[in-house]
């Protein structure tokens, strides 16, 4: 068990009503977990303390050279009072993996999982029960070496904090429209792609800024090499059904490999459903939707669960996708693994973990 | 003139005396200045306040999404008492190009340069007087909204930090073995390559420290797309002088458009030698090193303004270079721009700028 000490808040904030409508990532709890690192005596000092400011030099690390890394995942409130988790293991997985790559230190997984169980615990009450609600856990870590030459830092804090959500996409279960990327490009092969990091999301915003301006609500981009391939939406992995097969990008080294990806792909396989993990272009979407071969298009994330696209477009090429409405797949997904999250359906899976 | 608010420290720190050997990066002056920005009101409230940490959110953009800028040029003390700046006009001109990319405000370029030249003024005492010292100067900008959804900032703030250093690479002129990455990427075309923002040094990390283990001082990294053509050092520009010929890979989008560089070839144009900017593949080098034609290498950066390079290595193939020795043009380009920043030699170009 990771040693965690407590300090409470003296000023507790009001928890939001029912009646309130919530949005993304604007509300935080009154606490946070915080755990420092420093190179010799490894991670430390676990602590529960008030949600509070940040203060570093101006020199940290983490302002410059962005080493930086975070993970998202969502704890759910069930009918009977219980919280559950949605799958802790594989963020905490992927979180080490992103760690290794940025040479941010890893952490035990077991600490980590003790650290998330005990933050969300202690904040229970801000867990919200409306359809489509849950609290939105963000663990991430920052390097904080007061240096301003590149290198791994020796000094870390890792810090989770947790915000009451609602739907991410304010379009909710409503499909979106998304621009296919063509000039800029995210991540590439040897570069930071599989890895959940600043670095990435940076590089989207000018994509992102310019397909609002045409009315597309996200972006998807194209692999950085042959710029042809599919990768991801800026926070969502992709899925297709052509001709009656599920189809995802396989995982190549420059996208992230989602939570809810894999879960998707495991309940496609369990319901008997073909399914491909490989390249996919451009080109064979836009035959696909000309021939009325692309029965399907959605997105998987942890924020939206499964977002339905009902509109491609690459250049000058719209593709309507269902008819513009939610597809049968798209919703059968969603139901099933926001099924399972709030336990209303049989967990065959063991993806749930409950925090007690 | 921008208008700046004064707040001057009340516990100034010592200043490092000559006897002390600098490092850098490490020791920040008495004061630092601020500008805010905020979506409607646009930049404001500049101030030269004390030296002291940032005070963040936990949820403050800059720590999840990377969207962070940074500059660095140096300020010099010649020897009748003027304090020279070298092109800051470049670095501010490049620090709008970063913003542009990152959807960070631009700044007004000579409220940028005002700024500079203020908190420069205010720290003159600071400006380090021995051989290969000067006052680095570290403007950079973060995103402060506390907001966890992807999108730009609404807020930041421009920071310029200030360190009196002594040379970046311990080796100073001594040459520098450099290693040619082939497994990792920095930076693909379409993506952030040529702006000065954390998630190209992030990028960095893994190859460096591998580098590093291997007994190499730098990297020297491949484009992203055929991963054969040269691009830059982890924080140099990189030149080869073959069969007299000055080459240096163009700016092709990957890779920062060095003041350094910039000026090596405005010198070598000057002095009457070929100058090329094209693309330059590994195995050209390679070619080169064996039949002797490849003469000189040397990187570009403010840091250590000229970098000899002794010894390049990819893969299997090690190159020699100019007998481990330090090549003509590095030492002649070497003592001609730390001469004109020094004012020791005639600025022709215009390219030092007083503050006074
Ligand atoms: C770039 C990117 N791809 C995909 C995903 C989906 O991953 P997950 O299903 O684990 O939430 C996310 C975020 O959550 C993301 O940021
Ligand atoms: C990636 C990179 N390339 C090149 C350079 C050299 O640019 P400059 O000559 O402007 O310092 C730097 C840094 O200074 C750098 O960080």
């Amino acid at each position: 068990m990771l040693n965690i000490r407590f300090e409470k808040t003296t000023t507790p904030k009001p928890i939001p009503g029912a009646e309130n409508p919530l949005t993304f990532g604007t509300i935080f709890t009154d606490h946070m977990f915080v755990m420092d690192y420093a190179t010799g005596k490894g991670w430390h000092d676990a602590r529960i303390v008030p949600y509070a400011p940040i203060s570093l030099d101006p020199s940290a690390m983490v302002f410059h050279y962005g080493q930086e890394m975070f993970e998202g995942l969502k704890a759910y409130k069930t009918e009977d009072g219980k919280t559950l988790l949605f799958r802790p293991d594989k963020n905490i997985e992927r979180a080490n993996n992103t760690n290794k790559r940025i040479c941010i230190p890893e952490i035990s997984e077991s600490d980590f999982l003790d650290a998330i169980k005990a933050i969300v615990k202690e904040e229970e009450a801000w867990i919200p029960t409306k359809p489509g609600t849950s609290l939105y856990i963000r663990p991430f870590i920052i390097a904080t070496d007061p240096y301003l030459g590149v290198r791994p830092s020796d000094t870390y804090q890792l810090i989770i904090i947790l915000s009451p959500v609602g739907a991410y996409y304010k379009e909710g279960l409503d499909p979106v429209k998304i621009w296919i990327e063509d000039e800029y490009v995210r991540a590439v092969k040897g570069g930071l792609g599989e890895a959940k990091t600043g670095a990435n999301y940076v590089a989207s915003l000018a994509s992102q800024v310019k397909a609002h301006k045409e009315g597309y609500s996200q972006v998807l981009w194209l692999d950085g090499v042959h710029r042809k391939y599919i990768e991801e939406v800026g926070a969502m992995n992709i899925f297709f059904k052509i001709n009656g097969t599920i189809i995802t990008p396989m995982l190549n080294g420059s996208i992230l490999p989602g939570v809810t990806r894999n879960s998707a792909i495991q309940l496609c396989k369990h319901w008997g459903l073909p399914v491909e993990e490989r390249q996919v272009s451009v080109e064979e979407l836009i035959d696909a939707a000309k021939t009325g071969a692309l029965e399907e298009v959605f997105g998987t994330g942890t924020a939206a669960v499964i977002s339905p696209v009902g509109e491609l477009r690459f250049e000058d090429d719209i593709m309507k996708i269902s008819d513009g409405g939610i597809g049968e797949i798209s919703q059968k997904l969603y139901d099933t693994i926001t099924g399972i999250q709030l336990g209303k359906i049989k967990d065959e899976f063991g993806w749930t973990v409950e925090v007690n």
